[in-house]
Parts: structure tokens; sequence; C-alpha cells
């Protein structure tokens, strides 16, 4: 073996759901949003100055900063921007847990937490999720280098109050306290309102235009935290890569940010399927958890869910399936369009036929 | 103070040139290109489908990684994408340099490597370039646990030959050896050519598509190496960041790659600015290298070059002065276009006078 070899890193990356360039298949598992961005946003693509791509990106992105802060309500200093919110989150983990300590988050869980931690050397613990999937905050009261709470819960699909998060800052006075808002537009008060709040200067809620925005493509991520968490955040993504996010992202997101009206519309479509979906797996038999998210996490006391999954594949529908303990006879479906939900029941309907 | 602030990483950044938000600013300081992207990058962007930004971008990217691999002559599987060239090269430190050994570099380049360095905790040692600002290739004949040559140099702004590389790269065959070719369009081989060969499966080449492709503001790098190399690097960016370039910008990307006349056009329209600017500095008393880059490194012997770059600043003319060991006589300055190059002699001349 060539010498170089011994010091190359031996890791086990994070395995994002399967992508299909077969335009039939009805794609419901990567909790992408099935409706299109804002249209402001697509103008704001369409009328951008191609030409000025030849200038680096304003490093500060003071736009679309100032469009999060409005929307949050919080200061533009409170607002920190990455290349989808993958980027916001990997680099909050090398900014913020770098003491001994072992950091703590639920078992069942966005599956990129443990390969961060592998990635970054962080020592961490996990927290066994209640028999009904529920975080207990009563877990976070001890002793550690720092929290990742998901906030609704991925893949469980479960969101708790402000209470929940209140419980969790206030157990947590001596660690960073990150938040995981990826789908909290769904279903979930922001933990936003805490950000201004001096005792919670330890607060980092972290969020994405990938989901609510429609905008997945763009690679948009931010968090809202105290000014102090911002600016070390800032230095180091300033050690790391000083251009993270792009002039048409730019524009784009913030013209998405301020199309609240659009953003209100598409989430509430999302709402209304996620119901009938709900409703019509559980006519089916399948146990399904109430979702804040745009996805549901669903089971079945008699099918078997891998099986599913598989036989979903053939016919063209994707929705994800996770071979981990404890959820490894359960699904996780992208809320869609109408249209495809109603395809996917109706394969799901052939299917539990089939079986019976 | 509180406890979480003990936990929070200390940083010193690395710091890019200064932004102007003012249209007037000759801003020469960034080592942008003057010129607009390729019509056709152009096109491609207003064409492009925005509502498909509602999915993920393809993770492969196999549209951009193919249209590089044909430019270069190399196949797919040897092609890695990034956020930028600093996130191809944050990512290549951290998958490659894993080793207790230094990494070797120069004393004067890039100033990003030191900050990586610092960053992934990788220990390095530099070289001293020569009394000619040149790279000594048998310095790096010395154990390491790593190499990173930058061809040309910067802000030194030197290029070497095909010979030079295939020395450093014969003394490094247990090494993983970076060539980064951030500026190579504008003048030197690239080492591409040695990434087919089976004995240098150690060699990684790094470029951007910031500098002669004029799309900083999309945020496109990329990486050439052995298929070995390339998928450690494909582990290491799926356990940081799956998705780290956007739909948006591999469309405009594989276009701009794929309009090989006007990339040709514009880098030859620089290289005779270039000329043009290093004859008229020598013909005003400066020592010029001769470049290879997109930018020129120029000293004087009597004139103070820090007081030369504050006095142009007041006349809105940016260039780049770094306060730095050996180089705090020198200024770095972006070749632009015909008309900013006059601007810029035009108050340099005006400086020159006042001095005299």
């Amino acid at each position: 073996m060539n010498e170089w070899k011994k010091n190359l890193r031996k890791i086990k990356p994070y395995v994002p759901g399967e992508q299909s360039k077969d335009k039939d298949v009805v794609k419901l598992n990567a909790n992408e949003n099935p409706y299109p961005p804002s249209p402001k946003a697509i103008e704001a693509i369409k009328s951008f100055d191609a030409e000025g791509l030849k200038k680096y990106p304003p490093s500060d992105a003071a736009q679309l900063k100032t469009a999060i802060a409005k929307h949050y309500g919080v200061g533009v200093e409170n607002v920190f921007l990455g290349n989808g919110s993958d980027d916001v989150l990997a680099l909050a983990f090398q900014a913020f847990f770098n003491g001994g300590r072992a950091i703590a988050f639920p078992d069942i869980t966005y599956s990129f937490y443990p390969v961060w931690c592998e990635m970054f050397k962080i020592p961490y613990r996990t927290y066994r999720l209640g028999e009904d999937f529920r975080i207990n905050p009563e877990d976070y009261r001890e002793e550690n280098g720092g929290v990742v709470i998901p906030n609704p819960n991925a893949p469980t699909s479960i969101g708790e109050g402000v209470d929940f998060i209140e419980k969790i800052l206030d157990y947590n006075r001596d660690s960073v306290v990150i938040i995981d808002e990826a789908y909290a537009d769904f279903g979930v008060q922001s933990a936003a309102l805490f950000v201004n709040e001096d005792k919670y200067n330890n607060l980092l809620v972290t969020g994405t235009f990938s989901k609510s925005r429609s905008l997945a493509g763009l690679r948009i991520g931010f968090a809202l935290g105290s000014a102090e968490l911002i600016s070390v955040l800032e230095a180091v993504k300033n050690s790391y890569n000083s251009y993270t996010i792009d002039s048409l992202s730019i524009a784009a997101g913030t013209a998405s940010v301020e199309d609240n009206e659009y953003f209100r519309e598409v989430i509430d479509k999302i709402i209304k399927t996620r119901t009938r979906l709900t409703e019509a797996l559980r006519a089916l038999g399948f146990t399904v958890f109430d979702s804040s998210a745009n996805f549901v996490f669903a089971t079945h006391d008699t099918l078997n869910m891998r099986d599913m999954f598989e036989y979903l594949k053939t016919k063209k529908v994707f929705i994800r399936y996770f071979n981990l303990p404890r959820i490894d006879n359960f699904v996780r479906i992208t809320v869609g369009t109408d249209e495809e939900i109603d395809i996917l029941l109706r394969e799901i309907i052939n299917y539990t036929e089939e079986k019976i």
C-alpha cells in the first residue's frame, strides 16, 4: 500500500434520499416541497444582472440577512447564513462544541448529527425517545457539552411547544443549545422568540429555505442567535470558506422572505394535504403520528414496511425507509401535492390488497 | 463568564479583499475577472426552469462533472465539485492530511492554508521562497505529511512549468500533493495531465470558476485526481454537507465550460492588458514579476507601497496590500479592463509626481 493512503480520512458519510432522473417518479422521499418557489423569487432570478456574477457575492449578504431578521423580529447581528442548513449545523458543531464533554441529542433523530460528531471528533450521548416517540426534556438535565434538539423531530414528525423549549433552555444554562427548525414552519412556534432574551444568549436556532420555501435547489440555510454566538460562527465560517452563499441565492432568497402571503398559502395547502394523508392512512389501519412537519411517519401492525417501501419503488413511488433499531417497521412519507398523494394511496391500497 | 463560553472555538479567520457598494470604485483587489461570464452561462440562468428549484440539486452534478472531465481530458470519476475552491481545499485538507506529520507549503502563499491548518489542527511547516521569490522544489524532498503548491503562486504571480510539478511529484510519492491552480488558466500548463498516470495517484489538482470563468458570484470549485482520492473526498463531503453546489450553478457552470471560444478570448484579453500594465509599471520604476496570473505583484525601490495603496483608496482605486514579512513593500494589482488600468496608471502617476 502507498504510504500516503495511511493519512486518508476513514469515515462513513450520511446517505441522503435517492434521486431519480425519471420524470414519472412520484418523489416523496426527500421532504421537498411539491409547490414551486414564490413567483417573486423566480422573478428575482430572471431579472438578475448575470453579468455581475463576475464579482464575489457581498460577503455580509446584508440584503438577505435583513429580510430574515425582519421576518423573525430579531436584529441583523442575530442572523447567520450558510450553504443550506447542513452547512450551518456543521459550522455550529465546530464553533460551539469544543469542550471534552459529550453533547446530547435524541437516539432517533436527524442522522447527520452523529456523522458530524464523528467528523469533528466531538463526543456525544443519545437519549432514548419515550415509548410515545417523544423527546423527554428531563433527560437533558444531565451535564453535557451541548444540546441539539430538532423541533419538530425527524423522522418522527412530532413537534413540541414553547414550554418544552423553555425547559430545555432552563436546564442547560451552561451549554450551547441548538434548536434545529428545518421543519418548524409546518407546525411549531419558532424558538426565535427567545433569541433576544439576555438569559438565553446560549441559544442557536437553525432553519432552511429547502422545505417551506421550496428552494432546496438553491442551498440556503440560516441561524438565529445572540450577537456573541453569531460572531463566533462567522469567525469559524471565515476560517473555512468566506463566500458560501452565492449572489443568485441572496437575490432569490430575499424575494422569497418578502413574499409572506405566498409562503402562508403553500404551508396551508401542505397542512391540508397532510391531514388528508394522515386520515387516509389511519383508515387503512396504519398508525401515524400527528405531524408538525411536511412529512408523516407511519407504521402498521401487520404489514411489513420495508416490503411496502420496496413495492412502491417498483411502482415509481419513492418514500423513505430507515433500517434502524425501533423504527425498522416505519416509513417516512413526504406530503406531496394532492395528486401525488392520490397516486401513493392507490398504490398502498393495491399493496394491502395483494397482502391480504 | 457563562460556562458555555469556554467551549467556543477561538480562531483568527482569513480576511478577504475589501468590498465596496460604491459603483464608482475601480476594484482591483480581489482578482475578479473584469469581463462578464460567457453569454451561454448567462443564457443558462435566464432559461433555467426556476420552478425546479423546489428539488434538491442532483447530488452527483453529473452534467457539470462531465463537462469539466472533457475539458481536462480525464474521467468523470476523476472530478470533484465544491462550493468554490476554498470549499474544495478545506475538504481536501480534512480528507488527506490526517497523519501526525507536518504538511509543507511556501512561506509566502495563499493565506488561507495556515488558517485551515489551524482550523483542522493539522501541523504545518513553511519553506522560504528564494530571493527571486520562486519556490525551490528541492525544499519539498524533506519528509512531510502532505504538500500544497499553488501554481502560479499568489500573491507573487509566478508560475512554474511541468518539469517543476513533476519534480514535486517525484519527491513526494508518500504524501498527497495538492496543486492549487486557481490562476493556472492565465499562464501555466495544468497538472491535470498527470492525473491519469498510475504513478501519480496521490495528486490532487484544484481549480475555480471565480477567476478565468468570471463566475465568482456563483461559487464553483473543482478538483481533479485519481478515482481513489476523489472517492475519499466525496465521503468527507458527504459527512459535511451533501449538496454544496446549487442547481443554477450546475447549469451556468456547464454552459461556461462548453463555451471554450469565449473562455480563450477573455483570457487573451487579460494577458494583453497584463503585459501593458507590467510594462507601464516598469517604465515608472517599479519592479514587477513576470505574471502567470490575472494580477501583478509589484514593488518600488523608493516609494512606500503601503502609502500608495492608501492613496489609491482615497482615489477610489482598490488594490491589495499585505502587511507581511518580506512583502510589506509590495502591492498586488488585479488585471482589470484597459479602461480600469488607465485610471489606475493615471492615479499612480499622480502619486509618484506628488512624492518626487
